[in-house]
């Protein structure tokens, strides 16, 4: 199949969404192929990975990263095989984690390529638990949750692409883990899949749940939704608890709400601190070396959600943000 | 003089307050002298500190201490003489930090007293600069605020206790450092005296302010006040700042007012961390060897306000929650 039988199926951004997305803010289109230049390679995207951060990327505000811009590609990240090198070390053929995108092909510069070992591990979960997610519970516990035996760790969003981790690192910590996620099927998983010690359904009373399932307070809570769930968890957190910042994606497509009133931080000697994982790539090694054997003797876990073709990768997206998908979302190209 | 010749005045909670606390809360006593047992020393109270974190002490609510009960000493700790010891090592005349309460004397554990040499710096230091207050300043910018050269710091209450050693500290560290104080006067302190690079009158627009006088934003905030202030400061702290929870006296005698939104904990990888000084206290003698030589040499400044006997401290006290005081607040015993 040579390349330029084939069009550039190219996902683009329409016009900036007002709350949560609809299908109209995004475009499918044939865009042209790219062509690689000296010291790039031509990658055909296999997967593609959506994740939350990217409805801020759509706003046109300022971020710890550029807003797309309007008519432009989607950004993420992709793992494909390189059809055509202008690379020293990369032939046709090689499976690496690099392209861009939500698009079929993207050129990219060799510095930017990580190679992937299909043998090592399945190629996709270098967009998932052996990549940014994965990475990001591991950052986020080592910098600011520090999890210590005994202590009681609530995670939010506990079956997603990152808590899923999170609570699979607390529990082997000598942690007890409370999930809270949307739904009895997640929370099923969550418990018998991940072992998690608990799990709240968000959709129910989440402050009577705590009171039950963490009765003695919490000591990190994982913060990865906001609203009612903080609201919940805020005034339960114990002296010295910590506030694990990593999104709040229950607010992303609404104005922001009010916080929780500070004065408790002081008490309770209380630290709130967020964090971007792409801050601490350097550290994606130590990553990479702690989660391979893991996964590979069993020890921790994960289900993927692979979407099939990138012309529903709009809607996919929009579930990811309304809470539909179940894992990592990926999009199969 | 001898002791039985005098009545102990104290001070009493007679009530809790609701809201802003007023003068009948207080009762004004003539106690029981205090009989020293064997470990403990007898000490006549010279000064006795009036600090904000009182209020909350005047709650009936869980906090890091315990609340005072109804009917019982206001507290405090206290510089005074050595009146009678039954204690190894202490005699009649000895200066020390340790007496307790809103009160004239008070007997104290041998192991609870610091012995104060009136040479080195005036007694009543204890109680501020060389005390809780400093120390205070102390620990928040070692372990939380970590000022680096050339950084913002924004300081609430600059002219108080605590503020005003932690504008100067932060000076020294090489930053930009503004104030934020009650009036003209304060302003002018803070500016000429404490050497601050700006003052802001919190009575006027603190948000313009701040545009004018820290254009490119806050790296760290040391938080004394909360309410407006803290939510004039808040949106403009830097990527990677730091609030320095130390209190919120703005908002003691009212409802918890809401906090702002912490997704931008996320997006600027801010950190909101509380503490309290007294979990620090083995570090006392670090702030002490510090602090006692910079004072010598007039590099550290400070300002007291002393009011005029016991029966006052009641009304010095309200005035404090205030901000009517200038300064750190003694009570003259």
């Amino acid at each position: 199949m040579s390349k330029t039988a084939q069009a550039n199926t190219q996902v683009l951004l329409r016009r900036r969404p007002e709350g949560m997305p609809v299908p109209e803010d995004f475009e499918v289109v044939n865009g042209p192929m790219p062509a690689p230049r000296d010291g790039q390679v031509l990658v055909r995207h296999a997967f593609i990975s959506l994740d939350p951060y990217m409805r801020g990327r759509m706003n046109d505000a300022a971020s710890y990263a550029k807003p797309v811009a309007l008519g432009a590609v989607m950004e993420t990240r992709a793992v494909g095989q390189v059809v055509e090198s202008r690379a020293d070390g990369y032939a046709p053929g090689d499976w690496v984690l690099g392209g861009y995108g939500w698009q079929a092909f993207s050129a990219v510069p060799a510095s930017a390529l990580a190679r992937l070992d299909p043998n090592e591990a399945p190629v996709q979960s270098a967009l998932g638990i052996l990549g940014m997610p994965g990475m990001t519970a591991f950052i986020g516990l080592d910098q600011i949750g520090r999890p210590k035996a005994g202590e009681t760790v609530v995670v939010s969003a506990a079956s997603g692409a990152v808590g899923a981790v999170v609570g699979q690192l607390a529990k082997q910590a000598g942690c007890r883990v409370v999930g809270i996620a949307g739904g009895a099927d997640k929370c099923r998983y969550v418990t018998e899949e991940l072992r998690f010690d608990a799990c709240i359904d968000h959709r129910g009373d989440v402050a009577a749940g705590l009171d039950a399932r963490a009765p003695d307070g919490i000591d990190i809570y994982w913060e990865n939704v906001g609203g009612a769930v903080q609201a919940a968890v805020f005034p339960r957190l114990r002296d010295f608890g910590r506030m694990v910042m990593c999104g709040m994606i229950a607010e992303y497509n609404s104005t922001p709400l009010p916080g929780p009133n500070l004065m408790s931080a002081v008490r309770k000697r209380l630290r709130i601190q967020g964090f971007i994982v792409s801050d601490s790539w350097a550290r994606y090694p130590e990553w990479r070396a702690l989660a391979a054997p893991m996964l590979r003797d069993g020890k921790l876990r994960y289900r993927e959600d692979v979407v099939e073709g990138l012309a529903h990768a709009p809607a996919a997206f929009i579930g990811l943000l309304q809470g539909r998908n179940f894992g990592k979302l990926l999009v199969r190209v």
